[in-house]
């Protein structure tokens, strides 16, 4: 089989490039130009096909991703295909499915045939699930018993995996040092740190990367670079054990380009916010400007309930300074399995940081958009704000449910002493605005 | 009177300064010589007396604001001091009482008698309440009725008050000029303005300034210089308009300080991320370190419904940067007079962004919580977890709604694959952590 970027370099185009440009509003020539530079990714399995592929990366709108599945607490696969539906009705890019309870083949198929985004896995899971039902322990898998899982992710169609590849003895020996408050909240980071703690072995997804590459490059499977050492708490954020693990993430950047696979690295995590734009920085260095996928970063640990918005914080920062993809948090991070509402919420208030970044970063139509709503506002068109709104359905119902009937129409926050409409009694401009 | 500046410049420290010192874990001395400076306000009205006096400025924890009080859709007096409960219980440093409708001076009197915190308003409000009453015109006040009501709100214990003096006649020929979407969104100065076109005069605020400050020294008012100007759209931020009145502010902010005026700068509104930096930057120089107090920055317009999040990403950046005071944006803003539920997510959002800034700017203790939410996270403290956060309720709901039973010890996300869990398992680390 071939990669996108095998064919992008003998002078094919594919289709799903073509269309991924003309979705971004940005010519074939940059969109093929940053594929091969490895600065965007097309998460598209050779096993699939997309209406509306998605690109992600340098030059192009920030993309949300929505992690959901199964735990072992919640195991109702019927609630988790509705949370695909939400997320995806919400908006998501992309949707990772990271069950970790109930047949997680059917699940993943499930989600596959109703995901019209791209599908991330994190296969180490089933490995590590699997583990656990046959031979009571987690961490008990064998190297080829990882690497077969990995396959059948990738051969099932799943455009992209989360591999904790950068982890290695070293970083357990700096793990060991006990500096970190939270050594280690990765759940995929964990196990591996367990696993090879456990038999006394390098990480099989460093050691045996190219046997990893080979996989991904049958199926044109985008690796998404995994931060297994990523700070969980302000006081672990730009240490040693994350800066370890990203100069390693760096060189398999690297190993991947050369063997035409595409990769994207991800990224903390929690982090204070005046570390944010150098940590992003940093990534795109290092990493050959591939796309930085985050999580977070949250600004801050004291709020859980709250931590979609302590993303979303972090998000624009680093996402109006050059990060691509931002993985939503739900309000519920921190305190238990997300609900529906929770993904709802997770995805629209992402998508929020990703579109303030967008202005920043000069993305195509972005900042047409909010004119549009300056200019439903200004004519106070509450039928065209609630239609522009990021959330029409969330805008409609808070505007009506306080609706009153001093001033038609203008909101009950000012009622009659409405300064649109005052300003538009009395003062007079010389012209039609310029803008 | 003697103003407290009068009295610090004298060489007596007023017991308020003492405890807001102590309170801001700071020195006397430094706290006296940014009130002396002017970089630190501390409001706090002759006839006041405040168990826990807030001051607002450099070096010291960022302060949230509260806007409350009844528009003519929204008239029950009971209703909005339970939002003065609910703010004041949600931990906001300052409340503002913007009523337009129902006996203002009775609400002002209820609101100040169970204000545990300093307590603002917008006197011109009230003037233009009474001439739409009276005189069935919003805009037909007189010059000395227009004092009057700011001497009432004065002489009854007002802490600070928003005055619109940086919009001068040059501003409404800027505007004229149609170079906005949206010319004036602020209701203050939109009134203002009117008020200049309707009577061909100057703004009486900025024209007579000097008796302004007067009435402000006789009681000790702080003059909060109101941003009448400020962009109410993405493509409106940064204008001409905009900063024609913040270098009149900082003018302004001169005469006071010669009177032993305290005095603060408002500040916009809607802008892009990128920007508001330099926003910041630019007010402290302009105005000799003024405190600065935002309402947002809110970093798109397309969010209705979500605005409390679009301002506090602003917000963070903001007071990274040097931003002293924050005005809470409830998700009802653009939409509605917001309700109790509303004023408490307002408030508590506003705070994680003065949080998170907190932790960028060193302020005394700021870390030291989240390193404290750290270590609980990290040793599976679900009680010290729910106890630390910034809303202990909605931390416990938010766990309680989806506990699982299959690892009591950690949360749904994980059931027993929890990373906290298997990391202390398998990892031990040489030492105490160093932290």
């Amino acid at each position: 089989m071939t990669t996108v970027i095998d064919r992008l370099k003998k002078g094919s185009v594919p289709e799903n490039v073509v269309k991924a440009a003309s979705i971004e509003n940005i010519s074939q020539e940059l969109m093929i130009e940053g594929l091969i530079a490895g600065e965007i990714v097309l998460p598209n399995n050779v096993n699939r096909e997309f209406q509306r592929p998605v690109a992600i990366g340098k030059g192009l709108r920030t993309k949300v991703n929505a992690n959901i599945g199964t735990s072992s607490d919640f195991q109702d696969i019927d609630y988790e295909l509705k949370k695909l539906q939400t997320a995806l009705e919400a908006g998501a890019d992309a949707v990772m499915d990271l069950s970790t309870a109930g047949n997680l083949d059917s699940i993943r198929s499930s989600m596959r045939s109703r995901c019209s985004v791209p599908l991330g896995t994190v296969p180490i899971y089933q490995a590590m699930v699997e583990s656990q039902t046959t031979k009571g322990s987690m961490i008990d898998m064998t190297v080829d018993e990882i690497f077969a899982v990995i396959e059948k992710h990738a051969k099932s169609g799943v455009d992209f995996i989360t591999v904790h590849s950068g982890i290695t003895r070293d970083t357990v020996e700096s793990l060991k040092r006990g500096t970190r408050v939270a050594e280690v909240v990765s759940r995929g980071g964990a196990m591996t740190v367990a696993w090879m703690l456990r038999h006394d072995k390098e990480n099989p997804l460093y050691e045996y990367f190219d046997r990893l590459v080979g996989i991904a490059r049958e199926y044109d499977v985008t690796l998404s670079l995994g931060d297994g050492m990523r700070p969980g708490c302000i006081a672990d954020a730009s240490d040693q054990v994350q800066f370890q693990e990203l100069l390693t993430l760096g060189r398999l950047v690297e190993i991947s380009k050369a063997e035409n696979v595409q990769a994207l690295v991800e990224g903390p995590g929690h982090m204070p916010f005046d570390q944010i734009e150098s940590n992003v920085r940093l990534e795109k260095e290092i990493c050959g400007g591939a796309p930085y996928y985050l999580l977070g970063p949250l600004v801050t640990d004291i709020a859980p309930g709250y931590d979609h918005i302590t993303a979303a914080i972090g998000g624009t920062m680093a996402a109006s300074k050059g990060a691509d993809f931002l993985c939503y948090v739900t309000p519920r991070e921190h305190l238990g399995l997300p609900t529906l509402e929770d993904v709802h919420d997770g995805v629209i208030v992402s998508r929020i940081a990703g579109h303030a970044a967008d202005i920043v970063k000069g993305v195509p139509g972005a900042s047409d958009w909010d004119l549009k709503m300056a200019k439903a506002r200004k004519s106070l068109d509450w039928k065209a704000q609630q239609e522009l709104a990021i959330d029409p359905a969330k805008a409609r119902d808070s505007y009506e449910e306080r609706k009153g009937t001093i001033a038609a129409d203008a909101c009950t926050m000012c009622s009659e002493f409405c300064a649109m409409k005052l300003i538009s009694d009395y003062l007079e401009v010389d012209e039609t605005p310029i803008c």
